[in-house]
């Protein structure tokens, strides 16, 4: 299965175009909206924030995703229009309204995500006339100014593109996501958007997002906390005149695998910009009875203030590693436990066992660390990304609005 | 109901004796092993940690605790004894048994606890001199010394005792604690001992024990990680020569409510002082449809740490603790939901309503800060006590070994 990586994010697909402009919501200047639009029109799935306070936009999205197909998408950062009561649902969907009418779609669907501070209106005057700018500027090109038009926290834009081939048609997957505090499994203070020129059937696209978006977006966490906002946006357009992918294909299996290349990339460039970390961490668990266990007891570790605090100040703390495992609800016997970090054993048999001192300190020191916990009880595996707790993180949490 | 605070702490009630003493399993000097003694033997129930990564005392306490009454308690700090198998089990079992010895109770079992670094052995010679020395300093002043002697990264002894009327005898009831990171719901890192001189049927003391310490240990939360170590044991000798308490009596109901002032206390005093808090937090949930939804959506909050980022800074950030709030995985209507800050409101009807901002600043400069969620859906309702995250916490827990 050939998966080969491309330049081109949201627009690397046939028939997507994008654009980023700023409207005055970032005091800085800097690009607040962002636009993809698609010809034809595409079909649309998305997976959206399981927090009970939802954000106006979630709401307005959730009930336009359906078996309609949507023009495209305007996302407007700096202010996340969530906690903004009947008014926030009106602001949404006039956002969605304008940008329908720039394109010359206004018969067509489009989806909304805002991201940034809770509960103030959005200055929404600003933002439909910052939404017919972008609508102009739409282009092949545009990939890289509407990621920019995302951020908020975020120091880099992150995008991704794979191309794969559905038997001898090349088709393409695109994406750009944005972070990166309030990020949670479930997918937290995050939007990602995915475009796609497959053609492809409704339920073999739904099928197939869920299983990417359980092993790239939901297994990613950097403080543990889920944002009203998280959203994760797939459009597909059918424009690469492929043989139409059925559900439980193997053309089904290649296209999810490019998927879950896409997702991961995002996900992987989500954490590596975590707010203010000095670690990038990668938590496996192996051995254990199965999938779901593995996955709870590798979050339960990556979300743990001790130990991120631990890798923080370079220390191998193993005791705290395997105390958060045995905190995470599932039973197993302690007794098999083995710890290495970066490949260094420094837990064995459920006790402590660090052969060689000098080499930890050093691992210590990278930045990129691997806590690998084998249960020795099954085969169940599965890997979560996060950071470390940093004391730039609180000071910068401490005074985020200020 | 009347229940009277008193002096005296593990050792405020009849037939008790209690000592510290150095033995050198703290490099610093500070006193290391805590003993009680009671006269007569004492029934016993413990509540021991959820993890299951269990330490080597907790393993020993939770094979001894049973129909048999005991002789005492000794505990050790500076070392946990986890993680380190079975030489760490007969290491806590020797513990007992020299506990035994030289109170000159050889027949009788004592209780183990140990708290400190995780994953080395105890020097067990040390602490086994520590605990003959620790059994002739025993006395019924000894309690103070006890309390010192279990101490952590506490920076205070915290005890509590208080007198109640069983009939128209006096009972006391009396207690120490040691916290104060690694403090988690269902008694993270922490260790508690009460005493009691009640005369209580086995029934109605474990039945008492449970509720007093689901709404004073189980609500409080520094920073959601789950030790290895944490136990509350409860010794109950019956020398106050009360009417025998039963179960679901008069009697049974103010035992239980003597016991919660006690347990209440002590953690309380543990939250105070929380590793390096600049704030004391009481998050306290109303309004919800019955009190397991309440205590689920307060220690969210509690935990949440971009809430306790926020704190630090003094930011009555709202949105966070309604995201944090929905995040509790429990369902409710957040179009209803109103917050306050030291009584002045910040959210009515799910959106943002400041009414003072100046006494909301004035209020977020206060050590104690109490946040009021009210769903306005039901009469359910708990508190949880936290802390904030400081810069501080980061910095002691990143070199906490080194």
């Amino acid at each position: 299965m050939a998966i080969k990586k491309i330049d081109g994010g949201v627009t690397a697909a046939t028939g997507f175009t994008a654009a980023g402009a700023a409207c005055g919501v970032k005091k800085s200047g800097a690009l607040d909206i962002a636009m993809i639009a698609s010809e034809p029109a595409a079909k649309a799935f998305a997976m959206f924030t399981t927090n009970a306070v939802k954000a106006a936009p979630v709401v307005v999205s959730m009930a336009r995703v359906g078996a309609k197909r949507v023009g495209g998408i305007v996302i407007s950062s700096g202010n996340a229009n969530a906690c903004t009561g009947a008014q926030g649902v009106t602001d949404a969907e006039r956002m969605c309204e304008t940008a329908a009418l720039v394109c010359g779609k206004a018969d067509q669907e489009f989806l909304v995500a805002s991201t940034g501070v809770i509960g103030t209106y959005l200055p929404i005057e600003k933002i439909l006339a910052g939404i017919k700018t972008t609508g102009r500027l739409l282009s092949r090109t545009g990939h890289t100014a509407a990621a920019a038009a995302i951020m908020t926290t975020d120091t880099v834009i992150k995008e991704s593109a794979v191309e794969i081939m559905v038997g001898r048609q090349p088709v393409r997957i695109g994406g750009m996501a944005k972070g990166v505090g309030m990020i949670a499994p479930n997918m937290a203070t995050m939007i990602a958007t995915v475009t796609t020129d497959a053609d492809i059937c409704r339920q073999a696209l739904e099928t197939t997002i869920r299983a990417a978006v359980e092993i790239s977006f939901n297994c990613v966490t950097i403080d543990g906390d889920m944002s009203t906002n998280d959203t994760v946006f797939v459009l597909a357009n059918g424009a690469a005149g492929n043989t139409h992918i059925l559900r439980d294909t193997k053309a089904a299996e290649t296209f999810q695998a490019g998927l879950a290349v896409v997702m991961a990339d995002l996900a992987e460039q989500m954490v590596r910009d975590g707010e203010e970390a000095t670690k990038f961490v990668r938590v496996t668990v192996e051995g254990a009875d199965c999938y779901g266990t593995a996955k709870k007891i590798a979050m339960k570790i990556a979300e743990s203030v001790l130990v991120k605090c631990a890798l923080f100040g370079k220390d191998a703390n193993w005791g705290r590693i395997a105390a958060a495992a045995g905190a995470a609800d599932v039973e197993f016997d302690p007794r098999t436990m083995g710890i290495a970090i970066n490949g260094l054993v420094i837990m064995r048999d459920g006790g402590a066992a660090i052969d060689n001192q000098p080499a930890l300190d050093a691992a210590m020191r990278e930045r990129d660390i691997e806590i690998t916990l084998d249960l020795k009880q099954g085969s169940g595996a599965a890997s979560v990304l996060t950071t470390d707790l940093s004391v730039g993180y609180v000071k910068f949490n401490a005074h985020y609005r200020t």
